[in-house]
């Protein structure tokens, strides 16, 4: 593994930039990622380019032994281009376009944009493809930041028909397919079909569903149009993209298998504020974030590419400018973060970014440098973490974890278009699966319905509500355990109630047939006692079944009504579990499967790397590995040892 | 008392009708309501109709012995009309068009709408006008759903000009009534005239309640205009429309002026949640319902025809889709509401839906089958609610109450408009006196100010924010109990204060004046000490008020304020009353009218019908009605007995 | 001082005017405000003036011996001015026009309608510059109320490139001054640059504070170009323009220095609703305001224009209409808030409204006279008022405070642009700065960042984020005690980081550099010892500082972190204080600078007034002076005494 930093040239005076270099490589860093944004910079007037100030740059990087990571600019278009063609732009859910003055305005279905996207990286790879330093390229920039995948432009409507088109073949299919008969949605041809917005009540789900993923389809063509010209003229160099956390509005998988490595953007803090966790959480872990949030996304990202190769491509340094509250990371934090992402199998760690900008819209966004060039905590927790990784040692690989979790961007959607219950959100409960897996000391890989499970002994399913034909074959034939979430196989493709109802095809591997679901406000929900005595809650979602009389209830509600049963080697959960039922649940698997099955608490968190095992407390007070690790104390520790004080790290043999 | 269904033959295989018929009539349901929503399969394209479907449908139902309601297919416009008129559509009020892609998106200004509207409908009428089988004509469906009843399109504004000059004659009359000399808001004709939208501030009150007004004035005519065609061509079938819960964008009194039968689609769960019930009463009653939504609502609108005839159009079955939380109903709580609708005087309920549709906006809306057509809870409750309608006897007839509580769309309009303070919601205050008025065990009819008080004991009045000399006239005649809520004649018709000030003409009834009034904050609350000696509390409102000496104070806060007020037959609330304070004045009430006053716990619920009265149990527990009815061990029962369980019923003569 | 009153007589029939007059003189009202929003009245045409009325009214008035002071009427066109030319409305952030229908509705920026604007104020002063009734002038009617000042029409984008221009000059020196090579947002000409809105996530901050100083601007021209004509037709009149509470959208120091006397509208009651104050401060002082807010802006606005001199252009005189909740004052409220005026300096107290309107948008806004013409409380309050202030006497004069508290837009403005925690507000920390320096018993004065501080010992600088070279000058030279809040110095007046950190240039006069700063949650708070053995804590921001060996750390948090850092004669905070850090730093300041600091209850406020020093109760319960001030019992009371009942005042000689 190695380290790396992002860094903008352009913003900085030309006379800074050989110290930068140096004082770069003293840190311990190997590459720079340069060049995203700087559109404007590079063709200053429409058709003009301006390749002195990058070429200097790029020498004066390489010279010092840096290894480049070059971004193409087409996340910024600068405003001479959205000037000459106004409907370029993106067009929120009102009707109102996204105007020029920020990042990401351009609609991915404006052909003409396509066009001038393909030029500037046609120009910038044709330039730059053969130089030896740069060793890697990485396409636009965080896709689908500021949610933007779903544009409802007049270029976005017009692609969607023809999208429409090649999918359905004849509009009767279309009408069929979604059920339009139902409030005379019905069609006569593909061009009387607009995109679902500023309906009077919800729009069909089942438009709204295509809509996503056309609009997904859209981020996949138009990225695969990058790599396309990128590989042409710059055949040996890797292509990434850098992903950020907890989005769901594209198919990553699906860019994923354009690309050779899966970036993706590290900021712990921001997320564990932004997002779902409640506000115990968010005081608890506001200075480490969640402690799976990370890990969480390593394994995502690392299936995303067919090789496996995954980089963190911004890392947090210190506290953000973007959150509702923005708090430092404590300290070893980012040392930390930096060693997690090593054991999770990541190749580089970028640091974002080398000196905080003292202008613009980021100026609160710190970096490894203060604005006044001084070393800020970051840069000195990096220079650690270079010894640190020395150390360990970098010839440790990734194998395959014992437990498949997976992730379908295609439900979360199906989810998040049809809630049914205000509190049910897909992605949570595709982590908390996550976190009471970690919590059982298990390796996980994150992966798509479309990735094979051989090998596995563990298919963790949280959220499958749509499910294809070919998906529920596969997971027939898996070998392992299978532990479906409520919602599993609640939809066609089509987005319709399965003619068995659910879970439908897997009914085929389990007999149970869901025949009413109720979602419940939170002090609706009913507690239930585990075979181990234990208590649980099911909150949010109840599910009425009918099931065979082979198969066992494994957790029960005080109702009599089951949360969880099982049949051979599928267990079927009929709520939204809480902890208790999901460790439960996990550590039932784990038995069966015959993997150990640890009890960690939520601060302690593992991974294994070759035959290291790495810990990292991300609690506030000091661990003593003893406590959850039998013999412990006897470990052979390559990294401090069994005694791990807040924000630190163990690596020990196994 | 009959039940019903909703059925939409084009949702399903034809092969399918005969046995759904079949099996309607095996539960014992006797009507069979079909046909909205389903434009586009009456006209698939202009001009062109396709009859032969729904010939056979209906034929198919009628010959298994149902008896049809055939609903216009208004509704839901298909997408052809839209894209010949775009301008049809309905305008927000930021003034984005409403689009196609659900239902209810055409502005019922559109002069050409209209016209097209009136042609399908005449069209249906004039091919099943004279069907024997179709025994009752439903116009449209739910006016208002989703917000529908005020646009801001272009047909909107220009309907509204010639409004306004149909009600002032002079532009001289407007500016005066209006009060336009206020921040030279003065008009020099109707032209200038604009709706009152996307105004700096909030817009002129007059202004907005002429708009409010002039918009349900729009709907009763379009409804006019449908009941017009179907009665030219079908004069002996019943002509209804199906109202919603807690609406009140429109006066339904008005609507139901010109039809026979006011139906009205029954959702005590979703209602429950979407409305302004607290917390506490979400949670309590989240499985039944709040005690009286159903109830209110039965009594609202069967004043709204002449004869008093209504029904439940659409009976939740089962969970819902379109509440924030979707709980099931508790079991017997479909029984329940069906038997609940008898007593209140329905002649049918009818369930939405036959069969969940497995697609589309409501797939995961229940019917009385599920999907894969197996009989749901609610057809096995139907099933047992025939037989205990049978058991009961239909011929009891609903007799006049003795309590009529008014209810004021205008005013309503006027509380909205101008609430004053966050939380005064018209409409709760009105549901709160009535849940108060069944607490004492009273029957209540819910009536317009412009219904006839002859025969009433007591007229509870909660909102008559704006009063009018006729009904000041007739309140003044009035013999019986009159109890008066805060804001009671504080507006005239034109949105003013009038001259003698608040409660205006009803100064005739008890000489008060009220001189200032104040919006509290819920911490701001009074407390205050009943005659009983029980507690009371002020909440969210508080009026000062000077009066003569021979009125007299019957509540006071501990302030020495009044809280309400007594002269000859009236009490004037100045407070925002609570249930103690309000169980205290219509005990009293009762006590002066010579009607006994019962005790009865929330959720107990009571009603008359002919010579039986029904006893609900909304709770959570048994009840033993000898608790609270004396003499209960020994009535002669016709259902149940003393002893009612949970969701369950008992009915006796008395 | 005098009292006044606010009066429409084109509300009124004519017959009613003599009389209102008369009542006003017998009252003890000296000055009445009129014909702010009456353009449809003086132009009910276009180009056709009717000036009968006005004569008549002013005549009227000035016969009771009434001084008039005149309003422009140009913050209500009329709707034929309007529809002339409908892009003369503002334009709101998504694109949207503001309609006509309430007031405010034009944009600054639109030129012809700044023509019509001086149109009508020339033919008004022309008609009545000269009348010897008439001393003073109002320039339209609180400019920013309901968010006006900033506008995104066309008018504006194209005035925003011309006020561009001349700021910068060339396209290079904005683009440096922004740092627009930031995602490429460079700009090739003014004309390219767009008002900052609809972008698809936060515009450029820098671009972002230009183009509210652009919008501020426009105020003041347009304000200024009223100034010009009133002077030249009425040059012996006092110009005043009425500002708003808590109003921060305009720069009010560069409104107030072409202006004589900047008038304010103090609400107190609607103020405390609607803007920063705790749920527990919003119910506690529900019925007197915070007992800062209305002298705070009082201290405010004094400073405003070169003279000191100001009014209460409007004052509440019972509850209001367009706060979430309005109650009513607590009895004597009207009084206190009158003869508080006093006490800071003002000149006149006019009350807002002489009677309630029956008809419009504040027909639940009282005035002194009921709709019904009776006196309503506030006129039983003025009434006493005019007596007390003629026990005090009228000859004292207001002199300088001892602290100078710097209120500075530009800064608040970068705060609201760039908060970077959700809970940081400015204006609250500007607020609780002076609660703290009032809790000391201090007298103060508030001023621009322009204003000297010949004279002050204290200068308190809660919120001076955006920093000039020229005020650090002056600060540098300042000889008194300087109390710095966080952030300040910390941007650059390009809104860029300064080159040295925060505080910049302040650094001459605290060796300080902040080289990290957090926002934290509200869970997240710190608590910290004072020297004084007492407890403070530290919530939603917080510094980390490098400083000098010569810098005393005069608070710490439980962490170790300094919270106050001392040098020489500054303090620098570098957290949000809470009331007992600011309690601690005030009374420091007072100690070193030679200053008696008392210890008052929140409840009770003091201001000095010549020789006299006012007293006023806010609080529930009575006060006994001589619990807070030595020897109170034996003071020279000139009204009341040392025990003052709840809403009471008293006043004595120093």
């Amino acid at each position: 593994m190695q380290l790396g930093v992002c860094y903008y040239p352009e913003h900085w005076p030309r006379e800074y930039w050989a110290t930068d270099a140096a004082r770069m490589a003293d840190i311990g860093i190997a590459r720079v990622r340069i060049g995203e944004f700087a559109w404007s910079r590079i063709e200053p007037e429409p058709g003009r380019y301006d390749w002195a100030w990058l070429d200097a740059a790029i020498e004066t990087l390489a010279a010092a032994g840096l290894k480049i990571i070059l971004g193409t600019p087409t996340a910024t278009p600068p405003k001479w281009l959205v000037d000459q063609m106004p409907d370029m732009l993106a067009v929120d859910a009102h009707g109102n376009p996204r105007n020029f003055g920020s990042r990401r305005h351009y609609c991915f279905s404006h052909a003409e944009y396509r066009t001038q996207s393909a030029r500037i990286v046609t120009a910038l790879v044709q330039r730059y493809g053969a130089h030896p330093a740069i060793t890697a390229w990485q396409t636009d920039n965080e896709y689908g930041c500021h949610d933007t995948v779903v544009s409802y432009s007049g270029a976005a409507a017009a692609a969607f028909r023809i999208w429409l088109c090649g999918k359905y073949g004849d509009i009767g299919a279309l009408n069929r397919a979604w059920g339009t008969v139902f409030w005379s949605m019905e069609y006569r041809s593909f061009d009387e079909v607009d995109p679902p917005h500023q309906t009077v009540t919800e729009a069909h789900p089942s438009h709204t569903l295509d809509y996503r993923r056309f609009a997904s389809d859209e981020v996949v063509s138009y990225n695969r149009a990058q790599v396309d010209i990128i590989r042409t003229h710059a055949s040996s160099a890797d292509i990434m993209h850098n992903f950020m956390g907890f989005f769901t509005e594209f198919d990553h998988h699906a860019v994923g298998a354009d690309i050779d490595v899966a970036g993706w953007d590290s900021y712990p803090l921001g997320f564990l504020e932004q997002f779902f966790f409640t506000e115990a959480e968010k005081t608890e872990y506001a200075r480490t974030g969640h402690p799976s949030i990370a890990a969480f996304h390593h394994d995502l990202y690392r299936s995303c590419t067919k090789d496996g190769r995954w980089w963190v491509a911004e890392q947090q340094p210190g506290p953000v400018n973007w959150a509702r509250y923005n708090p430092a990371p404590a300290p070893g934090m980012v040392r930390l973060w930096t060693l997690e992402a090593m054991a999770h199998g990541a190749e580089l760690v970028s640091y974002f970014r080398w000196r905080q900008a003292p202008f613009a819209q980021e100026q609160m966004h710190t970096g490894l440098l203060r604005p006044d060039s001084s070393e800020d905590i970051g840069a000195s927790e990096a220079r650690q973490v270079a010894l640190d990784i020395k150390t360990i040692g970098d010839t440790h690989k990734t194998r395959q974890a014992s437990v498949a979790l997976l992730f379908d961007y295609e439900s979360i959607w199906a989810i998040q278009i049809q809630p049914q219950g205000a509190s049910y959100n897909a992605l949570e409960l595709v982590y908390r699966f996550y976190c009471a897996l970690r919590r059982r000391g298990l390796d996980v890989d994150i992966v798509s319905r479309h990735h094979t499970l051989d090998g596995y002994q563990i298919a963790a399913i949280p959220c499958l509500s749509v499910l294809d034909d070919d998906t529920a074959r596969r997971l027939k034939t898996f070998d392992g355990q299978i532990i479906l979430g409520p919602r599993s196989g609640s939809k066609t493709p089509d987005f319709q109630i399965p003619d068995a109802l659910a879970p439908g095809a897997l009914q085929s591997l389990i007999p149970v047939k869901i025949v009413r679901a109720e979602s419940l406000r939170p002090s609706l929900g009913q507690s239930g006692t585990l075979p181990s005595g234990a208590q649980f809650r099911a909150e949010r979602w109840l599910e009425h079944a009918e099931f065979a009389s082979d198969v066992d209830v494994i957790a029960q509600l005080e109702s009599g009504m089951p949360a969880a049963l099982r049949h051979e080697r599928a267990v079927y959960l009929t709520v939204w579990p809480d902890a208790a039922l999901l460790d439960y649940v996990m550590g039932d698997a784990c038995a069966l499967a015959g993997l150990p099955a640890e009890n960690l608490p939520e601060g302690l968190v593992c991974r294994r790397l070759g035959n290291l095992r790495f810990a990292f407390n991300y609690g506030a007070a000091p661990i003593d590995l003893s406590d959850y690790l039998a013999g412990a104390e006897a470990f052979e520790y390559v990294l401090n040892n069994a005694h791990i004080a807040a924000a630190d790290v163990a690596v020990w043999r196994e």
